[in-house]
């Protein structure tokens, strides 16, 4: 078995900026080799998120919906007011959606449902420039 | 280390119909002769989640409560609106519990707590036949 | 490729007790002499949860209301009513958030954010003894 570590990069505009990991991730596993296996996909910061999704603008504008109701930006956040930064509600809703998530390989592709893709959350307030991390693990032969 | 996949094939009945994953995944761990390593467990589908719960009745109705308080049944979705499947409450629970787990082996045997098992949550709203696939890493010795 | 299993105890006082893992896991790490792979990390018991966050005291009160808002205390819990122990809440926090996460490692060191911790969450009723199961799995060179 090997690892193949990779760095995407990303420019979001923040805001639930979601953008689709999947092609990309699809392209790491072509160079990797790896025929049989996972791809494990980290965000390295506190302000993103990562999970699964049918990519479809409907689902898009109520997925937005739904962070806003579980942590609305415009609650008083303790962090807020300690650093003055305003995305107390882009870290909460960062921890709550997780940042580490893998999808098993197998005849060299990933196993997700027809209507899913793999996605990134951008939650800070304003636009930046990402990098997430991603290892493809597994047998080539 | 070696990478063994398997397919586990349900019928399920939709709307939140949850689904102990644990004695599967104890027989697909039985099969692989891993010793030391771990299974990862991914739901491919847009409209499933899979997480940990200690599986007894009072809780499994505690988290289908839990589940209409993060994405209500009775909400306008726009998925709905452009797709008219009305499953976007599925979609977005989907989303928000997250498809992908891993749970350590040691000495051939998942590491769990005494009250804790893997399920599968299926928030479609329609019955539907459901693979989930199952792959076990790590050292036969 | 090899693994490595570790465990770590921590005393907990219950009551969404929040500790960050970090500095433990790269004591594993180190250990385990690993330079390219990853390390995952579960909480085997069902009233704890896994994520990452900034560790800061103004996150901290922040995701303590955001849990209390996903799954208040003061709510009839169908768990409580069946058996008495006053933890419902607790269980359904813990399915939510999840139990199991992955940081990929390269050069020997976590890939972790400038602001991103790892933390457990004790969400039980009571100060509890805790095990949380530590992987370290790739290669050394």
């Amino acid at each position: 078995m090997t690892v193949k570590t990779y760095t995407l990069s990303f420019d979001t505009k923040g805001n639930n900026d979601i953008i689709d990991l999947t092609d990309r991730l699809r392209d790491c596993i072509g160079s990797s080799n790896v025929r049989e296996g996972l791809v494990h996909v980290f965000a390295p910061g506190s302000t993103m998120g990562l999970t699964t999704v049918e990519y479809e603008s409907g689902l898009l504008t109520d997925l937005n919906e739904a962070f806003e109701h579980l942590a609305p930006s415009s609650k008083t956040y303790a962090h807020n007011q300690r650093w003055g930064d305003g995305n107390g509600h882009s870290h909460v809703r960062s921890s709550l959606l997780g940042s580490s998530l893998s999808v098993p390989i197998t005849e060299g592709q990933m196993v997700l449902g027809t209507w899913q893709q793999v996605i990134l959350v951008d939650f800070d307030n304003r636009p930046r420039q990402r990098d997430i991390v991603v290892q493809v693990l597994g047998e080539s032969h």
